[in-house]
């Protein structure tokens, strides 16, 4: 791996979280969206060298939901920028990494993701994430 | 804030952590150093635009012992890197930010450190990093 894209942070309410980091820390908002497929909204904050993702749930399906249910608001995941992220799973797979996705799945932006099984990585929720 | 420094990961056993890291994911090890003053033992590994820093408690002292018994391992804060963090923790405080420390202090590799309240960052444990 060699470059973290984004840190993902799980929020309650994304309108009432962004003012901190826009004003408060300064970073820029990028964009605003919402990814149906996840059942989330997502804001991207530009942190300079890498985003903050910040993710809200839009109803109780969300994967989201239940980690605000389970743990609170906080960071939920860190996304690993890849390239030929078919290969990369490929990869993890014959080390003995167990993915959450059989196949990458689309993400924000239109990005391919699949996640890592945080019992392989120390409890560390680790996505690959690939920009079409 | 205009760069991520770290991200700070709460581990059990350092030794038996790093191959996952530097095998597995390909990342090399730059250094391994204790922190007296914080009671842990500190991997930073190059993820190539920002570091992973890996926290072994070296006791039940260390703030990452106690965050172990609680949340368990994972991801435990993200280091924004920063010049003038007195100036920039001043700013901080002026906008409503409650902080962990009155004054900077000594973190790894010599770094001056300060923290941010979790319920002023929405959850996030954030820290401010000023490299000497």
């Amino acid at each position: 791996m060699k470059k973290v894209d984004h840190i993902g942070i799980a929020v309650r309410d994304l309108n009432g979280v962004l003012p901190y980091y826009t004003e408060t820390l300064g970073c820029p908002l990028l964009k605003i969206e919402e990814v149906a497929s996840e059942n989330v909204r997502v804001a991207f904050i530009d942190a300079g060298n890498i985003k903050l993702e910040l993710l809200e749930p839009m109803n109780e399906e969300s994967a989201i939901f239940s980690f605000l249910e389970k743990r609170g608001e906080g960071i939920h995941h860190i996304a690993f920028g890849v390239e030929g992220i078919e290969e990369r799973m490929a990869e993890l797979r014959e080390k003995g990494v167990r993915l959450l996705n059989e196949e990458p799945k689309r993400g924000a932006g239109g990005a391919l993701v699949a996640f890592m099984h945080p019992k392989s990585s120390n409890g560390v929720l680790y996505e690959l994430c690939e920009k079409q």
